[in-house]
């Protein structure tokens, strides 16, 4: 086993939601975007920033908003509350500029400014469930990503 | 923007390859767990730990193993080289054990003791990509997780 040592993390860039949607690298990084285009959507890890305060990071379960009376463990929903608050979201890709380090991607459930951590292609073998099985308070969300990819929650901004 | 400061992680947990695959929480997270077992697959983040060298997180393109003479970006691939060694891998749950902290999984391509980051339950609609796009030296590859899982490249332990 490892040793279980704290470990330290640098943003590569940031997400900006100025006009469209453009995940931001900082210069240092731009040659990893190399052959990104040539994929469809790309894997965004990044940083719920404005949830790191220690109370935050201490929450282990939460009130489901979309389940009445539920309450379920952080590592069972996608609450942006939880020991590391590392966030992942699948956006398609609709332009890569890699001398810019611009990708321009569709929506994402991220804040303007939010820290990059890591852009990784989605692959079907890596990333694609053939049979879902989801519990019955979220049975009638899609099976699939929307079009216009993953939005902020309405009132958030 | 949100100031690029460093970012502080600490594992929830590790992997453990003994008897069968599976993640183990530390004592602390295993409230968390609660609600896991009803989904049929986990979005299991971990760290690249045996690459955490300032060396490898220096790399910005690789050439890759499976294309002839193809080198791209470290985010146009999913290499445990990067600047940030923060991985993903969609698991299959077999069972939850919350009191004794462990998941049984389906395979996964991480080394037995891997540091654990965060666990998120795989949904269709923000996980699950219709129309998939992939570049043509990775065409062959299968459209869906196997049912195995993603294991290790051969010749790794």
């Amino acid at each position: 086993m490892e040793p279980a040592t704290a470990i330290h993390l640098t943003p590569i860039g940031h997400v900006t939601r100025e006009s469209g949607i453009e995940l931001r690298l900082d210069e240092p990084y731009r040659a990893g975007l190399s052959g990104l285009g040539d994929f469809g959507h790309v894997v965004v890890v990044w940083w719920a920033g404005r949830y790191d305060v220690p109370e935050a990071r201490q929450v282990l379960t939460v009130p489901l908003p979309y389940a009445d009376n539920r309450e379920v463990g952080v590592f069972a929903c996608r609450a942006p509350v939880r020991p590391n608050l590392v966030m992942t979201t699948v956006c398609a890709i609709e332009r890569v500029d890699q001398t810019r380090g611009v990708v321009e991607v569709g929506d994402i459930d991220a804040f303007d400014g939010t820290p990059l951590l890591d852009l990784k292609p989605y692959h079907g073998v890596t990333d694609r469930v053939r049979r879902l099985r989801v519990p019955e308070y979220v049975a009638d969300w899609a099976e699939w990503l929307p079009e216009s990819g993953t939005a902020l929650m309405p009132g958030e901004a």
